[in-house]
């Protein structure tokens, strides 16, 4: 750690009770941003809406000159363009991403960090190279175990100044389940600055923090990564001094695009009696989603959601849909999601330290007239 | 007003002593989104880091169904679809737009809204027919004296349930300065959802409250529109029951690009010392910007900053540079511009109860190493 330092940058914490937003964590808010919840209503999220979290500044990227290289333990070091890789097989796979932090600002107590709600999530057709491509073609030596990326992001965070970095077990990055991408195209287009303008990783049903924007290293070790994003930050501690448990696939979680109309401020829905056609998305990084369940009494009761098979894209978010039938009145809208590997959507907050991998049921008040 | 909507929507209010950001501002800030300052940039804003501001919800458009309408005191009144738009002579604007609410949160008192700190900006290239087209193909008809227009999206704000409306005089919907477009394109692109698909308003050089969004209805009236966004909100008041004057052209404003890199949490800029450049834009929707000046000591002493002409985009920002020597120790950096017509960006807030057209000047907080 930098002494110098020490003036600007924090160590964790947790804000006390009763301790509102601060001016710190409104600037992230305003910077970053979530999907407007309506936006569920689209298959792949349309650019712009697709949530960001950006931890340091959107690196000055010239796509024409980037390099990116992959070394550490293999036979053939590379150097690529961002042509070259467009030279290379590609795949495109449809990826539900979440930020790890969603949920975080309903926590209590509150981790002070990005202060999410529900929205840190979004779908895109990613296009790029198979990890697994690259790596074949350096050449992995033996002993390796990890693979570690480096973005192009610089900043400081809890006093350690860094390149944003994450690493990856070597059966992950090798693997087929899921499917590792280096990325150059979004939604078909050059990815957009903020989503890591001209490469980023993809790593689908991990959590957002796996997917190392503004890709410029790709660097195979023998030895457990240590950086701060592996082993400070994006771990699920009860304690500070709890070594905690890695952040990595993505718990089930169902959205509901709130029905009606809102109210500007306290964004309360407004429905007419009568019959409502409830929709949302649902989705889990470690299996597919099996069942969704909904309730307009704040989880008193639960009734099933007709939800959409999988349907050729394992990655991407399956979409449900409920008939319900809306009575004068005001009611809170909830849903859960169950996906086939056992795990179940809690209606009781999870809690860590740091906010991480909080798939708390999202609720939905409604003024029915 | 729906007497049953009072529970679900409040009157406008000031938040008390001390009060600190509130659940519902903090879901319009995941929501809405400002411009990342490094984003300042780009000469025009990428897709996805312009400034987003929603009422209500995003509307689900259909471009290939649109009708765009264009009636009241009209001889001729026509309903275009969006393919029809296209097809009369096109006209392209370079806008820098802004939130009339930029800046809102740091005021004291804070009015309780959106809360922006200062990156509701973006500047885009809007394609679209000139209104005073669609106007002189209507046939505005004698005794005409406002042009009222009307989105798509619905909701309900201070009891009032509405669709979004503007109106413009008859002048400035006619006129030349400002060029006002129905838009359909943004930055050779069709308008993405939110941004207003299909087609939008543009009023260079005005907040962006007159960009009426996923407009539908033109309608000409032979009186002043005392429709909610014109007569109640977006007024520049100093108390709850002064009429106030109303919002319109962006006062001059300069933003700084934060040079060096930041601490993730506190935003705080690290530099090393030594000579930095640095850079930012200004703009003024009353006339171009003249001079930029900027202070390395939260304002106690200025210095000239180089202010690019305006040289073909009168209403785009303009973009400024200045040395600083940067020393070790804590500094704040600010700017202030200065336009054509004699308006100064001040350094002491103006302040009225919605929070409008504050162009305070901007404080980065500085560490050089």
């Amino acid at each position: 750690m930098d002494a110098s330092l020490r003036g600007i940058s924090s160590p964790a914490r947790l804000a006390a009770v009763g301790e509102a937003i601060s001016h710190e964590e409104l600037a992230l808010a305003t910077r970053n941003h979530g999907l407007p919840l309506e936006a569920l209503r689209y298959d792949v999220t349309p650019p712009g809406l697709h949530y960001v979290l950006v931890h340091y500044d959107i690196p000055a990227a010239d796509p024409d000159t980037w390099q990116l290289t992959v070394g550490g333990m293999v036979q053939d070091p590379l150097s690529l363009r961002v042509e070259a890789l467009r030279a290379l097989p590609a795949r495109t796979v449809r990826v539900t991403m979440e930020c790890a932090g969603n949920g975080r600002a309903r926590l209590t107590p509150r981790p002070v960090s990005q202060p999410w709600l529900v929205e840190a999530v979004g779908t895109a057709e990613w296009t790029g190279v198979p990890l697994r491509t690259l790596l074949a073609d350096a050449g992995v030596t033996q002993g390796a175990s990890e693979v570690v990326f480096t973005g192009a992001d610089h900043g400081v965070e809890r006093g350690v100044e860094q390149d944003y970095q994450r690493a990856l077990p070597l059966a992950v990055a090798t693997g087929e389940d899921p499917p590792v991408l280096v990325a150059y195209e979004m939604n078909g287009q050059p990815l957009p600055p903020q989503h890591g303008q001209p490469l980023r990783l993809v790593v689908p049903g991990w959590y957002g923090m796996a997917h190392v924007k503004w890709l410029r290293e790709i660097t195979v070790v023998d030895r457990p990564f240590t950086g701060f994003q592996q082993s400070v930050a994006y771990r699920c501690r009860q304690t500070a001094d709890d070594p905690g448990e890695p952040v990595d696939r993505m718990r089930p979680r169902a959205l509901l695009a709130p029905p009606g109309f809102p109210d500007f401020m306290s964004r309360t829905r407004v429905v007419d009696a009568g019959s409502v056609t409830l929709t949302g998305r649902a989705w889990s990084g470690f299996a597919p989603v099996t069942q969704v369940m909904v309730s307009d009494d704040d989880g008193r009761t639960w009734t099933d959601a007709e939800v959409d098979p999988v349907d050729g894209h394992r990655w991407g978010w399956q979409a449900w849909r409920a008939i319900w039938t809306a009575t004068p009145g005001e009611h809170v809208l909830t849903a859960r999601a169950y996906d086939a590997d056992g795990h179940a959507q809690p209606v009781v907050q999870p809690w860590n330290r740091g906010g991480f991998g909080n798939n708390l049921a999202q609720r939905v008040p409604v003024h029915c007239r």
